[in-house]
């Protein structure tokens, strides 16, 4: 945070060793729903990570999230209901072995994590009309999800797993946690400890679904076109070469050279 | 990314320079509108960030984003087109005193930054069953803004700004860059290099809004209820003061030090 001379436009950039640390976190981050140690989180810990999630963008200087902090078992354990009842709804709908496989999967570390967290936007925490708001007005739970996501983050730096829950009827949440209606619960996530962080998400590694080529997601100037100018060449090729190397064995090592 | 023995559940954390970075990325990023340098974007510069957006969380592993990336002046003055078109809309929505400062703010750098991206959400990116999205639907765009968060801590690292314009109609989007029906316009970014990044919010320097006390949208067990507990005694008092520590001189020399 310290103050530099301006030396140009490049200059705000930070060191190759917080740049590294940055990206380690973002590919190092999982999704956790297992692997739970029942290890309080140190409230200094928490705080930490509630703080970066209240330090994300928001629309207007919103900041429209709250969050609601379970502990007790009778709580979660009325939270895991909800889940399962949605989770049985889920499984029919998808059909043969793909049924199979998701009845299998490890959803959610509800009761397991000692801390889950719903995080709610509150569509009216400055008034009826905000600014940049005004043609979008889902922008103040896309806030909130800025908000989880940076969490995350901080989580997993912290040596804390993270899991976001989303099979749930959304209404039955709101009223086991007392949620007034014009309260939106964007995120329900698990905290605590874990044995360890897989190495790659879990629907990866047991082959629900891949990793895609971001090579071919990139566009130019209209969605879905492609541009022959030597920019987006050189971009393409580099995406290319950089996701290949992410999947080596030590992906940092030459993610920042060049 | 080295693998450790494992000595017990919080062995998972990043050094505490490691950590300090990530959340030095996340205190100083900024919604940046102005102050945008023409300096082109190097290409490995952004493939990473574009990386960084694609190892966002996703539900199902959907991975459901898309990148239009916007280089042209023609392009880039009919996107200003469309967000004068609805400023003006918004500026009526404003009274008195409050509509004079909305109408002077500057709200976007669409033109003076070399490179827009449109970020985009394909509902249908893996079918019409999602694991995750199957009692909340909309669980496939709160991912892309995931993705979003991610490209903004990246850019943050590299020294570029990058602001997000909510202010145009999403339809007249869509129509301009040739986005189909199924496919929903997240993000309109807008990055570059930049003379600076503000010590705070523009909306707070400003005086539009100010930060508020994490501390009072904090609850327990249900939504807006308090706890007598130690621990949330404890954790509340601790935001408290990790949050005025936030406002110092050198924020950062404290923040890790429980």
């Amino acid at each position: 945070m310290e103050k530099q001379k301006y030396n140009g436009p490049t200059d705000h950039s930070f060191t190759k060793s917080e740049r590294e640390a940055l990206y380690k976190t973002i590919f190092t981050r999982r999704d956790v729903r297992a692997q739970f140690s029942r290890k309080e989180i140190p409230v200094d810990v928490l705080s930490r990570i509630l703080l970066a999630g209240h330090h994300a963008p928001s629309v207007g200087f919103m900041q429209p999230w709250s969050f609601t902090i379970l502990q007790s078992e009778q709580k979660k354990t009325a939270v895991l209901e909800l889940f399962k009842e949605a989770h049985a709804q889920a499984t029919e709908m998808f059909e043969g072995e793909r049924q199979d496989t998701y009845r299998n999967l490890k959803l959610e570390g509800i009761t397991e994590a000692p801390i889950n967290i719903c995080v709610t936007c509150d569509k009216d925490r400055a008034g009826p009309v905000v600014l940049g708001r005004t043609h979008m007005m889902e922008m103040d739970e896309y806030s909130t999800v800025c908000a989880v996501q940076n969490m995350w983050l901080a989580a997993r730096s912290e040596g804390v797993g993270m899991g976001w829950v989303s099979i749930m009827d959304p209404e039955k949440l709101k009223k086991l946690l007392g949620i007034p209606e014009n309260i939106i619960p964007v995120a329900y996530l698990c905290l605590g400890y874990v044995s360890h962080f897989n190495d790659q998400p879990e629907l990866q590694s047991k082959g629900w679904r891949e990793r895609l080529p971001l090579a071919d997601f990139v566009n130019f100037e209209e969605f879905q076109a492609t541009s022959d100018s030597d920019y987006a060449k050189t971009l393409i090729q580099k995406i290319g070469e950089s996701q290949k190397n992410l999947q080596g064995d030590d992906p940092l090592k030459t993610f920042l050279e060049n």
